[in-house]
């Protein structure tokens, strides 16, 4: 159970009730007492009374059955099996999530300007730029209104950034990178580091200079210790709402289209075009000057070399198996070769 | 060789001698002086006079009839064997590894809380603590005694370390991380970073908040740049002794436990289950709210798309060949449906 | 379109010909007048007038004829088909690098030592060396001459790095660390963090010293967000001109070759030997103690779980197929014993 709930650091949520709760929402109270009081979210199997969990779908009514939750967000149909207070939803997880928002923890401390941050002196700082202890912000950078930076961060020289940002602690941001409005970027993220450019003299490798830089839209989420290069000649490119979870590697003069979503420990190499809406899964790597469609799905794990022409969903993932199994099939494998040259015997004889 | 067995670094291991060393460490002297010094650790086939090496079974034989170590540890049946000074263990591997401890390497100058780092007034620091330079410490804290706290690295408010713990320079820790005694996180590691959630609002995506945090037990060691997220109504768990290396994501709500072991690159998808005494090779993969039994072995770069239910070694790892061979196979795999109906066409005519 | 092409940050660039280009590098003005200004680089095919390019071969024939760039850089074979100004190298990449260098970016104050670094007062620091607001450089460190430290970065004890280095912002180079001249190592990288090295008690997992460190040879590039564990009795070594990209690790005791290159999120556990001149792709897994020659070139996210004993390019890559089909032959590819037997028996019958 979040260990974060208590009342202290929850000025929005201070005397939040089901009613208020309905009306802010827009969501329909049909059973349950309008000043009952809700001080917590919670999961439907896992619930205490007063605070308030969801159910999406029919998959959940069992625990629907059996919450403890003082009262349940559902869609229409589930109304009948909800046993305790009740409010019903088009879309539940939706309106969980942003009433889950109001029990966000919010830092003691509003942060300003810390005395030990680093702020160059021609940098441009919007109304409520927070910036945090031994943060470094370089010459010539321009922040939003609402934008905190975390602590230890380090910001290049001209670097850009829109309103309402958050930049994590131990992240760091290269010179010109420019950022829009509404992005989080996690912890110990790199963006706008040098791509990998080489060229081989003969002799041994030179690199190609990296002049290019990173274009992010709006609203786009970066994970902790995700690194997105700089781009060669022309920019690396994140489109509007793009969600990038952690530990990802995006390429040299990447584009990467509005919507679309990146999981964890994905590898993304150089000139790599993704359109928009597109899921990526997890440890998925993509090859060199890849282009893929609208609207892909790529399992997690799978292997992209060249172009993805097609919507819909691409597979390239094994699964496990017990190992010995595994060691006979993988034997198997290596003869097809002896077994296609057994088959054609076969139909020559036959 | 080590470049940092000098002296002046080694104040534990002042003067040893190989007598010291087997009554300390329980071990029996059979042969050689029990005053021979005892300066430095060494691999078997690489020592010198003076350092102490090791051989954990007869698979180093040839290894332990070459050495030029001053003295080494064996187990009984390779008392016979040892051409130098030998001391019997019934754990070689592990007597040597406590041993070469009191030649790891000690900062020169004790770190006590550095002028320059920002520790906020109501954290609480126990008994000999380290704060490295320009480290940042925030509201709430609680650091056990002998805990250090690596320079520049970040931690949010209400974090709790027990002690004797050692977090790495650049290493961030986020607000309400429970974190036990003798936890060592490796440098650029995040503990506690958003999980990545979302919800699809029909025209793009929404945040789902993420409530949880991140509760790990004692003895447990995380690795350079790793990643875990914080849970989103309920936590991410670390159980104790987990061992987690470097480069690895660990998703909100994962359940790790007791003595696991994930090796490095390894990528751990949210609401993962992982039993006790677990090794996760290298690469691993590992899907969303999949569960995992005690004692599973995953070998390297395998994926794991659904629960594993049984204990044992499992597997679903290709081993790279000659290109033109493996182009080959890929070929003939591609084409295993028409080898199965000509199978069926032969099946039919015979 | 690259945003740092501005004149305020390339003093190198400042009034460059086409000409003084030519004669710089040693190339041969075929076409365009010699006194044309060239004041920035783009690609072949998204050129504008005052900007030089490059094309390398028959395959850019048509970007070539239809190139809106100022000026082009060719090989003999390409002249004739050249429409704007033209210059002939025998290595047109490795020119254009050389001549896109002038104009990367600046930063527009030089750095020094900032006032908030914090620098031991033991350590040596060369000519010219700059220091990053915030850096931390501990006791004994030897900087060469030129290099620059980044914000935020931490040096521990005893750390030497050559002449010319770059280290990124919040870079972490641990203790007794040595880095070669001209070095690139990027942001948020961890060089010589503890290697990964366990021995199980019986009861539970005890950590074996890691005494070694990490040295690292001359014109080494290391990526953002990688990591290099130090070794454990002997030392984790890079060798000369080895290029490393982002989110890679490197384990403990590794020797890596002269020349080799390393791509995005490869992982190589620990007592790995690769050789010289290797080229080592996106995603590889390459495990413990894995010996492997000169000259091999891995494709992208194969698994090397063995020696490889002979130059030349080996795989084990699957590629992405619509899912639906994946799975039709994944469900072959289980039943290749079935396969086998059925094959058996029809050799029987016939």
């Amino acid at each position: 159970m979040s260990s974060m709930q208590g009342k202290e650091s929850l000025p929005e949520s201070g005397n939040l009730t089901l009613g208020a709760v309905a009306e802010q929402h827009d969501l329909r109270l049909v059973s349950g007492a309008a000043d009952m009081p809700i001080h917590g979210v919670c999961p439907l199997d896992a619930g205490q009374p007063g605070q308030l969990a969801y159910a999406a779908g029919h998959e959940q009514s069992r625990a629907l059955a059996g919450t403890t939750a003082g009262a349940v967000i559902v869609p229409e149909p589930l109304v009948q099996q909800c046993p305790v207070a009740t409010l019903v939803a088009t879309h539940p997880q939706l309106a969980f999530a942003r009433i889950a928002a109001l029990f966000e923890y919010q830092p003691r401390d509003p942060v300003g300007i810390h005395a030990t941050a680093v702020v160059h002196a021609d940098a441009r700082l919007g109304h409520a730029v927070s910036v945090g202890a031994n943060a470094v912000i370089g010459a010539g950078c321009e922040i939003g209104a609402g934008t905190s930076i975390g602590a230890n961060a380090v910001l290049g020289d001209n670097v850009r950034i829109g309103d309402h940002g958050r930049i994590g602690a131990n992240a760091t941001i290269h010179y010109n990178v420019r950022i829009g409005a509404r992005v989080r970027v996690g912890s110990a993220a790199v963006i706008g580091g040098r791509g990998f450019g080489l060229v081989h003299t003969g002799s041994g490798w030179e690199e190609i200079p990296q002049l290019g830089t990173v274009i992010m839209g709006d609203d786009v989420e970066v994970g902790a210790s995700t690194t997105v290069d700089r781009g060669a000649l022309a920019d690396t490119v994140i489109g509007d709402h793009v969600r990038i979870d952690n530990q990802i590697q995006i390429g040299h003069n990447c584009h990467i289209g509005a919507r679309t979503v990146i999981a964890g420990a994905a590898g993304i190499a150089g000139s790599v075009t993704i359109g928009n809406d597109c899921l990526v899964g997890g440890g998925v790597g993509i090859g060199d000057h890849v282009t893929i469609v609208d609207n892909v799905v790529i399992t997690a794990a799978s292997q992209v070399p060249s172009d993805i022409t097609e919507a819909g969903v691409w597979s390239s993932t094994f699964r496990v198996m017990p190992a010995g199994q595994w060691r006979r099939l993988l034997a198997r494998f290596r003869r097809l070769g002896q077994m296609d040259r057994r088959l054609r015997q076969l139909e020559k004889t036959t």
